[in-house]
């Protein structure tokens, strides 16, 4: 395989990200999870497989004077997700590390944030293609990554995490005793579709109740077309413009 | 207190049901649990608290052919929901007994179908009232009535429940490793609002991906008006016109 990349613009050209031409790249997941974490300025973020950076980014465009860690295991997208800060002249601190086995200067750490886009086919067949292995399929257990996250989190700090709706068990299991406050956000990709994606948010220590929220929608008509200016107003407002996506 | 009943129609008049004047008295809830059971001419049906037996008497006038059971603790209403059986002409079989210490000729059958609407307030304090104190407080936990649902299920036999998001990591962990196909339907008051209630589904021994599914939208309009008139179209069909809450 080849490790060429090529430059995609995110938040209506606001960045441009260096992502590889095959194997992953990162889209509107990684926009939304940054639209949706609630970092305030002066505070701490950690993302948890950050890749080649777009969700830490897309979130350090949106929120100035944040402080943000991006965990990430492989090599390539380490260096990716560094170049990336750079030509975006954004300060990302970025960690090659597996998340199962943090280094001592992280752990000896706590954040106001966490956020994640774990891998989403835990089922599938390891690709041939190494930039895909990781991020495509779920080598690391979800629970290990809600382990990492709560541990890394101080008291009251927030996670904020993208995921299947398929995983929603797994999801909630692991936060059950250690977190509270819980938000689900239903993503679909029209009105009346069942979600396709969730973004979960949970405090860490809380005791409040579980809330389901309206579902984010993210086209306006009935048929995909090909240049995507179907996007309702919300999707353009996070994905174009930068907006944050509200509970 | 009073034992006084009175008569509220349901399904726009096809059912007419005694209730007490005063304490719990079923309403839109147990009729959108019937209305979501999706059993079949033919199938047999246990309701797990079946109250004065409005969801087990809506689901009997919604599908014909059915073998309903309704089990309820409380013998005024267990007497309630027998007489509103015969008021209606329909053939319900009530058992007066707790869900926690099943009868003997309960537990040597399995059912098609579970459905349920277990007390929504486990924090609050117990009433006065008699007749309260049942359906309104969870004196029996939520895990127990999931339990009993699926020991009395037959494999592959669905359970349907309607319940308040807040306790959804308690459902999905009854749940987890026991059955499958869960799907999440969340019922909104109006349009963009986070949900009231959802109704869960799965089925026993399955092992299919949980779905979450749009939302069951009940006002149309932004203000509620006292006529009740802007139900939207959804709810009318399954509240005033009997109709089946479809995935």
């Amino acid at each position: 395989m080849s490790d060429a990349t090529r430059i995609d613009a995110f938040l209506g050209g606001r960045l441009q990200i260096a992502q590889p031409v095959r194997g992953y790249r990162a889209g509107a997941d990684a926009v939304m999870l940054a639209a949706a974490c609630p970092a305030k300025s002066g505070q701490s973020v950690l993302e948890l497989g950050c890749g080649a950076g777009v969700a830490a980014l897309c979130l350090m465009t949106r929120v100035a004077g944040l402080d943000v860690t991006g965990l990430e295991r492989d090599a390539v997208f380490a260096g990716l997700a560094r170049d990336n800060a750079a030509r975006n002249r954004l300060k990302l601190s970025v960690v090659e590390a597996d998340l199962a086995s943090l280094p001592a200067e992280l752990r000896a750490i706590s954040f106001d944030h966490v956020m994640m886009n774990p891998p989403y086919f835990d089922h599938g067949t390891a690709s041939e293609n190494r930039l895909r292995a990781g991020p495509r399929h779920e080598v690391t257990p979800l629970p290990v990554w809600l382990d990492a996250a709560l541990r890394r989190l101080r008291p009251g700090g927030k996670v904020t995490v993208i995921h299947q709706p398929a995983r929603l068990e797994v999801l909630l299991a692991g936060l059950t005793g250690r977190a509270g406050d819980i938000t689900i956000r239903p993503i679909a990709a029209r009105a009346g579709r069942e979600a396709g994606r969730l973004i979960l948010t949970a405090r860490k220590g809380a005791r409040g109740r579980l809330r389901l929220m309206s579902p984010f929608v993210m086209h306006d008509a009935d048929r995909h077309r090909g240049d995507q200016e179907d996007l309702t107003a919300e999707a353009q407002a996070v994905l174009r413009h930068g907006g944050k996506l509200n509970e």
